[in-house]
């Protein structure tokens, strides 16, 4: 692998260190990749257990390499790759592009602490290799196989049973599989806005919708979400006075707070709906982390003018990106039309593995576990950032995020761009609120906010800014004397 | 309801499953019947909750039952559910969209004489199942693998070798993966049009291009597709006169007529458009099947000016539906942002198939093969048609499609509707016109046209045509005596 100089100045743990280093930070130790044993390594360089020992601990505190108990050391899930040159100007950080990026390029040595993803490690046994090759053997045709631009009709059997087991009246008919919940959403756009309508959309919200939603010049105006669900009287207000054309709404495991709604909430929302004539998108991107039954939109309406979509990528496998979408056929027409306009069909390569995975029972097991792990993963993160000074907003119902207000006397802006530095990856508020205004929360990954390097690097500067005011108090009080 | 037999060597859940399904499937137990719950079921049968559960779960899985969540598992309808046709409406036959929907969708017993793809028999061999499990093995996280919304870096940096072959000079950072070449043609077209703007299309041409462009509110310029290249006289015209933002070009084995472009009507037209300021768009989605090399406008340009799209999904995989484009930085940066908001990222199990198959140097040797059969098929159909009466026109250089002439006293509607009826799919000129005029064309894919049943269907039509019309010139010229 490498050698040490016995000779250099540098420590020998250093010198291991920064040649490990070196060696992920250019890809030639992939992501996933064994590192040697500390007994081994030690052994091939002629050198203590302890200062292999030491490299180690410094690169699992790096976030290069993780510890996988007797399993040994792995190198982190994080493609290591350069950044694409060129793509990314200065500046940019916080740009929604720019954020969904990083989400799916985890880099080595980033924490991802605000990550709208689960860690590979979590999904990486979902889909065995040996179901790929199953689900190829019974598709028709292999990889010379077409989908119908609909998707998969046995696929979409199957999604609507999984919909129905949500409690959602539903049949393949009015299914239509998607890239991912991303494409649903445009497609929706594409199919049902025109620049100028107005559109309503939950605030804080999902931020990549409002960046498509602006893209494609609407008037976008933003309706506080609340715990159980949408402002009723903001809602009941903007829909009297602006005639707005859609309303967008993730009923449950709201992102970026992780709420849900009540029953009745969303009763409302569809009776003011039905009123003024506003279509319902109901985004449910996050529901299969739903632990337990949940009230949903598409459940209350029967899908009467109500656009639902969905997907597994978050919960079952981002590898495959297929999504969906349910709608009365009215709706669905339309949409259709636009996904064969934008990209004529999916691919039948990953609606053959994902029929395989739904055909064989694999989901439920699969999800029971995720739901469990996320819950231990909130319990952690929660009492963790609580400590270094968070201060967390009612709690979700489950899933992958907390909202986490930071004290009024810090400088979010500073605090995020310090983080980075620091390679950790926060997203602020604004970034989910609907006209980028400022705001004093952050979004939390369970799974991520575990790290203690996260409270760690929180604890102290959210204390040294409490100080600080406390000291500015003090002297304002003394100088009143 | 039923006993179960403990003295059996049949485990318990499998007694229950076997019992419950054939409930079930001998229709005992009718859709929409609630089971009893898996508590009352287990005290009935004096089994452990747990071996209920593991019954349910596969009848669940089997699709014979389904959860209701706290309403418990219900008796599933049965999977005769309305078939896709609902979404089609009488009398969109040639609607654009239905007949990309056709192409996917190859039914039972119908010809699909005029179909932009090859059979799957062609391309069912072209990657080995094994291939899959290989390349997923080398993926960092298998199935829970994301790919950078650029494309996996390992990816572009093949497509850019495959590129630099045809004589394109590219890098991998000017390469960006996309959902097939539709979807590389919807990024170029929400990038860089404006409703309002003047494009310019060949004519004939991409019938699914046109939709997307009419779509988008853009003025839609034709300029005629000449067998050595775009109409030079019309093209400069229409740049003088319209200011055209962009351009539309199939350079290669165009579609529908299979035609080339001389180097020097190429030549041309970059200088037309460097100094009319027009962007330019070569859709190369057919360049894989052509055999030896060929001028493209991205070779000439350096990519200066031109936008470059090209698919494995005709040669290699419908089933992969990756795609690629490749521009100057200054283009791409936009593109890039365009797809995150369309689709996010691709789906990182296909590109990694795909990197599979290009570092395994199956590429080559597979295309040699096709082009050598496509060349077959052409000679074959070209035969046939011509004895039926078909006047095919310049004969291209390779690839899918010929562009046939019926005779003028054809009426190519009621010929392309007759053919239906019989099960014979024909798409006819004014697909391929951009304005939908008419045209007395069909495109013909030459492996599906050797099938004699095309050529027997049509030979007596069009002879019985031409009699008439001899008969006719006869009675008419008597009627001059």
């Amino acid at each position: 692998m490498f050698l040490v100089d016995r000779s250099s100045s540098v420590p020998l743990a250093d010198q291991i260190e920064a040649r490990l280093r070196e060696l992920v930070e250019r890809g030639r130790l992939a992501a996933g990749v064994k590192l040697p044993s500390i007994r081994q390594l030690a052994a091939q360089l002629g050198v203590s257990a302890n200062t292999v020992v030491t490299a180690y601990d410094r690169l699992v505190a790096a976030a290069l390499i993780e510890s996988r108990g007797t399993a040994g050391f792995v190198v982190c899930e994080s493609a290591a790759t350069l950044p694409d040159e060129a793509l990314l100007e200065a500046g940019e950080e916080q740009d929604p592009v720019w954020l969904a990026q990083q989400a799916n390029e985890q880099r080595a040595g980033v924490l991802p602490a605000s990550s709208g993803a689960l860690p590979a490690s979590w999904l990486v046994d979902a889909i065995p290799a040996t179901l790929l090759a199953r689900a190829l053997a019974r598709s028709p045709g292999g990889m010379a196989s077409r989908c119908p631009p609909q998707g998969l009709p046995a696929l979409r059997e199957r999604i609507a049973l999984v919909m129905r087991g949500q409690g959602i009246a539903v049949d393949a008919s009015r299914v239509l599989t998607t890239s991912g919940g991303t494409q649903a959403l445009d497609l929706i756009v594409r199919s049902f806005v025109q620049p100028g309508d107005t559109v309503l959309v939950e605030d804080p919200g999902y931020f990549l919708l409002f960046g498509r939603l602006r893209q494609s010049g609407v008037r976008m105006l933003p309706i506080t979400r609340r715990p159980d669900g949408l402002d009723l009287d903001q809602l009941e207000a903007a829909c009297r006075e602006h005639r707005p054309r859609l309303l967008f709404v993730q009923s449950v495991l709201h992102n970026p707070t992780g709420w849900g709604s009540s029953a009745a909430n969303l009763h409302r929302v569809l009776l003011l709906a039905e009123r003024h004539n506003v279509l319902v998108v109901e985004d449910d991107v996050h529901g299969h982390f739903m632990p337990g039954p949940a009230s949903r939109l598409a459940q209350l309406s029967g899908l009467s003018g109500v656009i639902y979509c969905s997907s597994f990528n978050k919960a079952l496998s981002p590898a495959l990106r297929v999504g969906y979408l349910a709608a009365e056929p009215a709706l669905l027409k339309p949409l259709l039309r636009e996904k064969i306009c934008a990209t004529l069909t999916g691919a039948a390569l990953n609606e053959y593995v994902l029929l395989e995975v739904l055909a064989a029972g694999r989901l439920r097991k699969h999800l029971d576990r995720l739901q469990q792990k996320l819950a231990t993963a909130r319990a952690v993160a929660a009492r963790q950032l609580s400590a270094a000074g968070i201060v967390l907003e009612q709690p979700g119902e489950g899933g992958l995020f907390m909202w986490g207000r930071v004290p009024a006397e810090v400088d979010i802006d500073l605090l995020v761009k310090d983080a980075f530095r620091n390679a950790i990856l926060l997203a602020r508020g604004a970034t989910f609120t609907a006209d980028g205004g400022a705001d004093p929360h952050l979004r939390f990954n369970v799974v991520f906010s575990q790290n203690p390097r996260l409270a760690d690097y929180l604890a102290p500067r959210l204390a040294a800014v409490s100080e600080a005011q406390t000291t500015l108090a003090r002297v304002a009080a003394q100088g009143l004397k």
